[in-house]
């Protein structure tokens, strides 16, 4: 196994529970898709043209001071599981780590900002906000599409706006997701009508790893779906819109769900929190769905040793990827789901 | 609530987990049937005759020295809650804590001998023992019962034995019965094979507390069906070729698992253990379940900071009279698996 810029033990800004609204909001995550003007989409390059592209883009990323200190991973070379570490801790597509030829990201410390290189586009411009502060995240993705524009020709028309390999994302090429944790309204079943009036807005709700992907352990991504004759300011202004409504609405069915039967929750919060603690085999899947009751739980005070820094890095470091980096070996499913379970009982302890 | 000259924090001799077999066998219980011959058969007895036979019976009960300080207790004035209390520790059926009328049960420290008084009959002696010794038990009740018999007139034919009100206990009027915990057997789906077999030998299988009772927490009484047309010995000679049957099968059966899938038999015998650590709100039933499991895990050292004596007083402390007793006041039921559930988490913190 090789060495990453980002061991699995150090995990970035986002997942440190901090930022506004932060018991609901993971993380906000902007992202710009961008080509180069003197090079075909890579859905039409050829191999010669991918290396060069590709060659080009990393000298560009690592030479300059785009962002602070870029780390260059040329996942060609790379291990597999570093490739899954990567997509574990959202900094690139699943799609980027089991693809094909010359192809890398550039990483920058604590890993606020990713910059995938001849992924769908040549480039992916990634900057990750732990909370919700999407407006943050958008000046901080600016400043570096700005110094990357100064540096790289970019395939703009003043028609459509930026040129993508893919026609929805034509336009801005910005894609805003917020992941948000919605424990309360999936217990009461009420997480259809949210799903139901966000798609009305143009506002497409994923899973935790993008389009395709399963729901699981009660987070959701919402992202806009038009790129195209809408400004970032549009975007961003229907997501500023949106998302605190369905923070509020989490936040009101909590506060019922307590009004009503604090013991019930209680109950369902420490039951977990004890499967965690004494399990010996786990999967990942009851993994997420029982460290979701156990993140609510400590944002309502019901739990009240463990750090929700804890609760977020544990999401991230029992997933299968992350777990074989720490072990240093890979290891098959059922081996993984006892790894797993070690990997969370020392942790808890560590709490007693 | 009355004084119950048992406490429910102390428990009888038959939960201390010793005894042969300790870890299948909680306890051997004999029972003799037996009946006055001066008076009617509790089923056509009046009122007036009643309290007297309850009168005579408790005088000389407690007068006599036929067992180490027999505590009478008078089951008409008694409060439902002590009624209650004594069914849940295998002191008196449940008819005779329901029943109307003059009754009572004597009973020995440490709760050894049970002599209930105007039950279905005059007398039901009982003498209970942990684990498996059944022969020790016959002694035991064999003095009991001769000392009884050389103060009272009972009712004896020399053609059918001992007479009873109800014809299946005429004879020996004795039944033995041997509370076995067969998670193993259980969880394999082999205990059909075990029932189907017993049956035919003219034993019975009941739940925890007597005839008309579900099996729970995995436990089993076998019993003799048969008092009529066989000695005394006989019935026990029976008991004594089957159970051990039993016991290596189960035995053999954990055996397996553990060579099989240790793993995954340490993951569900700790996975109960933290859900007995950690919940707000448990049922009886459920108790019985997660406690049997933990009882399991106990037995085959996977768990090792608890004794076994208390995993058998949680059995019985967490039961409903029980804990209303302790709490010293009326629970209904979901403020009863409230209390139940703060109990064994404070009895279960006090191991850490």
């Amino acid at each position: 196994m090789s060495d990453l810029p980002v061991r699995p033990e150090d995990l970035g800004e986002w997942l440190n529970g901090g930022g506004p609204d932060a018991d609901i909001v993971i993380s906000s995550r902007l992202r710009l898709a961008r080509n180069l003007a003197g090079f075909p989409f890579l859905t039409r390059i050829d191999a010669d043209q991918r290396a060069e592209l590709e060659e080009l883009l990393r000298s560009k990323l690592t030479g300059s001071r785009i962002a602070n200190d870029l780390l260059y991973v040329d996942l060609k070379k790379a291990d597999v599981i570093d490739r899954l570490c990567l997509v574990e801790r959202h900094l690139i597509s699943k799609d980027h780590a089991s693809g094909e030829g010359e192809r890398g990201v550039a990483l920058s410390t604590r890993e606020a900002v990713s910059i995938m290189v001849n992924e769908e586009d040549h480039l992916r411009i990634q900057v990750l906000r732990s909370g919700f502060r999407p407006e943050e995240a958008f000046r901080e993705i600016r400043r570096v599409d700005d110094a990357l524009e100064s540096a790289l020709d970019f395939a703009f028309s003043a028609q459509f706006g930026y040129l993508t390999a893919c026609p929805t994302n034509v336009g801005t090429g910005m894609r805003v997701s917020v992941m948000l944790h919605l424990p309360a309204l999936v217990m009461t079943k009420q997480i259809e009508k949210v799903f139901h009036a966000v798609s009305k807005i143009n506002l497409a709700v994923r899973g935790v790893y993008g389009e395709g992907t399963q729901p699981s352990g009660d987070f959701y991504q919402i992202s806009n779906q038009v790129t195209l004759g809408r400004s970032e300011e549009d975007i961003l202004k229907t997501v500023h819109e949106v998302v605190p409504q369905i923070i509020r609405y989490e936040r009101n069915v909590r506060d019922s769900l307590i009004a009503e039967n604090r013991r019930g929750l209680e109950d369902r919060v420490w039951r977990a929190y004890g499967m965690l603690e004494r399990a010996r085999l786990i999967t990942s899947e009851e993994t997420m769905d029982l460290l979701s009751a156990v993140r609510m739980g400590v944002n309502l005070g019901l739990i009240e040793q463990m750090p929700i820094s804890m609760v977020n890095e544990l999401f991230i470091q029992t997933q299968p990827a992350h777990l074989q980096k720490m072990e240093g070996r890979r290891l098959e499913t059922p081996e993984r789901d006892i790894t797993r379970a070690d990997f969370i009982r020392k942790r808890l302890n560590q709490l007693n």
